[in-house]
């Protein structure tokens, strides 16, 4: 692990066609522990890498005559109303890609307009993120709970007093899964972790001790416990499955997210869109589905709400805007799916997110 | 972008053994921002090299003693005897592959005997290219349509004028493809574009700066209103659905184009080739279809008849043929394929056009 | 292509492990063009890969405890005790390998103990061969007709002069595929082909001019005539479909080859192996099987007479051997199947040649 | 063939993230005759890469709020209460890893405190394994039968003597695979055979000529010999099929061991893993199931348990930990192996060995 952690200090735009720049570029500028623990995956990177070919499973048939011109891609999403369906998801630890942290992604966010999740295991505490959202930007609260059930209060009235308008239980990792890089690199977190810092410091600490520090055993009566308490929406983030959907919906959950963190929890497991469309077919229309894990198109964003998503979160790619242009660089990298996901929609011939969700996707027979 | 741009003056016999020569000598003769505008496809190039693999989905089982000798590739369309049921693409701007442009095409494609489309965005007027062609040569023009519907009378009577005989209204390209190499390369067009100078003058222009200049709201109104102002045959280029044969045939159009644009507009959708046997079931005999897109081998010629289509499309192995012989190229290109495509019907026991038509091909059950 | 073409005058023991070390070592000893030729398949050589790659989509079941000790090989066809169901191929033009061509070729089968096929376009005479071969070893005789019954009659009366037990009438070669090696080479004929010199000298022909100064036009009719003039049983050679099967047994044909000629013709069609089980369910008993193309290992034999074949013929690997070792190199080869045949037939429980045939392979579902 | 053998004299803890940094580290402390015996496979190692491809044919479903805490990997199995349900494969010759061969690697077996198979091609008499493993290890014994039926009871009567708990019939290397790494290294067995020294001692003996000492016309009547004779539990090893099941168990054999002898038998059949499920539904619950080949990670023996396993055994990957690190080598690899099963059951929901068995894998659908 690097001694002196030095984070990038990047501010202004970025110069970049795709997201796979981004992530070539952003090598260069992150240190390699935290590059590492950013981009990398876990065992042999089977499931990380199913992610991203997923999206071959399911083909957009363009479309023609179909009288479309400027598609519109916002949405209103509980009561806000949301530049594109696209949102930041939870991502640990923003400060391993620049030191203006949370605090820069979450004004880019607000500034793209779009919901803001802050994971628990921030470089900023809630007051700062919030602050640096604004009042009015939409702001979610991704949940690694404690051990401690007094902790667990606490925390839920901190992340109300900052304005949350959702919960999200991480629920796929209650441990670690083999993230064989960050053990390469001998990766320590370098940085305070100060929402969870009554059960966590963070600093020096691996992943592996940062989850053995949170609560294993997670169960239906922990979102009990979480939507009453905090009288707050709470999505269960990791449902992969039918079963799943039951055993969340059942205890009270709002909302589901689809995930498989990215790809660096379970080898083995698979595609995160390719769960999608299980999960869809099981929720069927009870909750709003929030999807993420393996985006890096504004086509895999139309897929993804073809199939049953109606958000779609980005993580990797936001932080690495982060790392190359602070504020700014998020806000490019939001625009850029934005761009894409229009004129996937123009040449698709849907003029509106709602058209996109009625868009019949053609199987791909030879994958 | 090149300042200036100098395009090849090539012009006489050019030695390749097949057309994957051809695009690696094309390279080292074209500026680098055409040959990449020319050569390459949109966002992950997942649907351009579909393209081509989709050809193995279907299998030519040869076939024995079925009194074959000399296969005949003419075909008859529309009134017109064709050398074979392979014709030209259009493809804009012909003057980046060679100072002849499509003079040096029409007249290539005239010399060999079938069916040239001329580009709305040509480098050459239709008056040019008709005289190139010689006044008995069937010649289609392709149309990208004006906001204006003033000066959209104005190009279809210049189509008119000189002799179209059909028109092809490319309607899967109302905004461009994520090309990401043009934007590697920051191409922009060297040269004018005198067809539809009243609405684009081309020159200095990006892509996506083209294709913004003209209509992006197309529907089945404008096919009405190209088929009663001009009284040609329609064809709707861009269709890969049931869903759309049934709005282009519906709206009055007497063609079916399946195309995917050569993977050059939606990346992550299905090959074309895939797409034509949708296509060919949904329009069940109404109407001609013509293919094109990944067309690199008389197989491919023989697989697309088989499937369905009447008459089979190229592009880039021309241009390719144009960059490096002139006119000569483009007839020894289009013989190289006729000429692999009587080896296939022969092997296929094929005699005729009809008897392609006729033929069965196998599922590949392992790709 | 070579001004002076020198053959390997090799003769005596290889050394080698698999028939991959024999193509490797046979491409040092033979001038390129004549390896290019024997070596190389067609067009973008997808059916040539396929061949290989299809023994895959079935598998050999280990089986145990099945009371199996020294398997046994040999088999009885048509009146021969073969020492297994191997046999050689026809190979045009085996001075291309060696000097002493179809003579050591032939001694090292008959050595063996199996069925030669001598090649129409053989570099030397039918009684060479004969006598090669010896009075008592069975071979078979490949035909490739003239345009000329009258040449036709006289070749067929020399193969029945020098005891040919069958006819087989290559029937997928009416034009030469598009094989670019040799057209990259300038690959023409160094050597004579004495048994067609009626209608082809062979000697700086290339193999398109070969192929086109035979009978392109095939027909049942063919079948007849052959069958009726020389009293002999008749092999279609090249079937590969329910089709073919029905059109070769009803003009009188005793078996069935089933070949895509080793990948060298029609590209883009299915693999031979694939097209076994096709064959096998429509000949359904009613004659015997051979098949080739793709042969490199024992496991292929067996999987070959698993799903219908009742003799395999192998002709590239021979030809290694003929070229790195004469007669002794062929034997080596040959011996080499019959090795791994036994491991395999051990391995997978059968104890003769009939326990092959009634192995049930299994589908592989993941290819 | 070295002409001195020098294994590896290491004794202590390795540094290493997965296996495959074991396979790559023993490659340099293993002679190279040694190391190509160990790793490597059959003919094209189609089997052998398939092994371990096929646990990519079944997912894992992470599932959420299942209440799982510290994962329990400690199974009972015929009375012996193990650490985990992964045992050590027969492997032949662990002198060729280490110089403690078969001592160190029993001790560390039994250290970790599961069942300890003895080869019967071991570099150490059994009275040394078994005092090695100490007197309450549970160990099992590999039989490869002798052709002599006395020779084969006097080694039963040492198993027993020795405490041998089950005995397991090797019945899938009548005859050796060809190995063509042993053929291109030279390899011979370097070290004695003492357990078998009766009709085979091992020392400069290629496999195929070990192979072919031993008895190859195994038969349902050395099932019921060894049963009556040792009045011990038979496992048949090497099944694949419902109809092996039948055979083995109708000959009396009381458990089934699903192997292709880690790809090193037979080429061109099915991947172990995929056999496995047909054996599972083929055996319904009337024995139990030890599984082997290609076993890389925990997730592997997630799914081979959750597709009907009851044991896992491993091979190469302890030999490698043998070699490395004698003793404590093979202990770290087998916690290894049990850390990875504890995290996959986490994050799958299985809090016990029986939860993994109730568990549902889904089937990859692109693959």
């Amino acid at each position: 692990m690097e001694k002196f952690y030095e984070a990038s200090k990047a501010e202004g735009p970025i110069d970049f066609i795709n997201v796979f720049d981004l992530e070539e570029a952003a090598k260069t500028v992150i240190p390699t522990g935290g590059y590492g623990y950013i981009n990398s995956g876990a065992g042999d990177i089977f499931t990380y890498r199913e992610n991203e070919r997923a999206f071959n499973h399911k083909l957009i048939i363009p479309h023609v005559l179909k009288d479309v011109e400027l598609p519109d891609t916002t949405t209103e999403f509980a009561g806000d109303k949301l530049t594109a369906p696209i949102i930041m998801a939870p991502v640990a630890a923003h400060g391993l890609a620049n030191v203006a942290a949370e605090e820069a992604s979450a004004k880019g966010v607000a500034t793209f307009g779009t919901i803001y999740t802050a994971s628990s295991y921030a470089s900023r505490t809630l007051e700062e993120i919030r602050a640096a959202g604004g009042a009015d930007a939409p702001q979610w609260f991704q949940f690694y709970m404690s051990k401690d059930d007094g902790i667990n209060r606490d925390i839920l009235d901190m992340a109300k007093r900052n304005g949350a308008k959702a919960i999200v239980l991480t629920a796929d990792a209650t441990v670690g899964g083999n993230r064989e890089t960050d053990r390469r690199n001998g990766f320590t977190f370098p940085l305070a972790m100060p929402i969870v810092q009554a059960y966590q410091s963070g600093i020096g600490q691996t992943m592996d001790a940062v989850y053995g520090s949170s609560k294993q055993k997670l169960s239906p009566k922990d979102v009990e416990f979480i939507a009453k308490y905090s009288e707050l929406p709470v999505y269960v983030k990791g449902v992969q499955s039918e079963e799943d959907v039951e055993r969340a919906l059942g205890s009270g959950a709002n909302g589901i997210w689809v995930s498989n963190h990215g790809g660096r929890q379970l080898d083995g497991g698979p595609a995160s869109f390719d769960s999608l469309q299980y999960v869809a077919e099981a929720v069927n229309g009870r909750a709003p589905i929030v999807f993420d894990s393996g985006v890096r198109r504004g086509q895999h964003i139309f897929k993804a709400i073809a199939s049953g998503a109606d958000l779609v979160a980005i993580g990797r790619p936001a932080i690495y805007g982060l790392a190359l242009g602070g504020a700014t660089g998020v806000i490019q990298v939001f625009e850029f799916f934005k761009r894409e996901l229009e004129m996937v929609m123009q040449l698709a011939g849907a003029q509106t997110v709602e058209d996109i969700k009625k868009t019949k996707l053609r199987e791909n027979n030879y994958c």
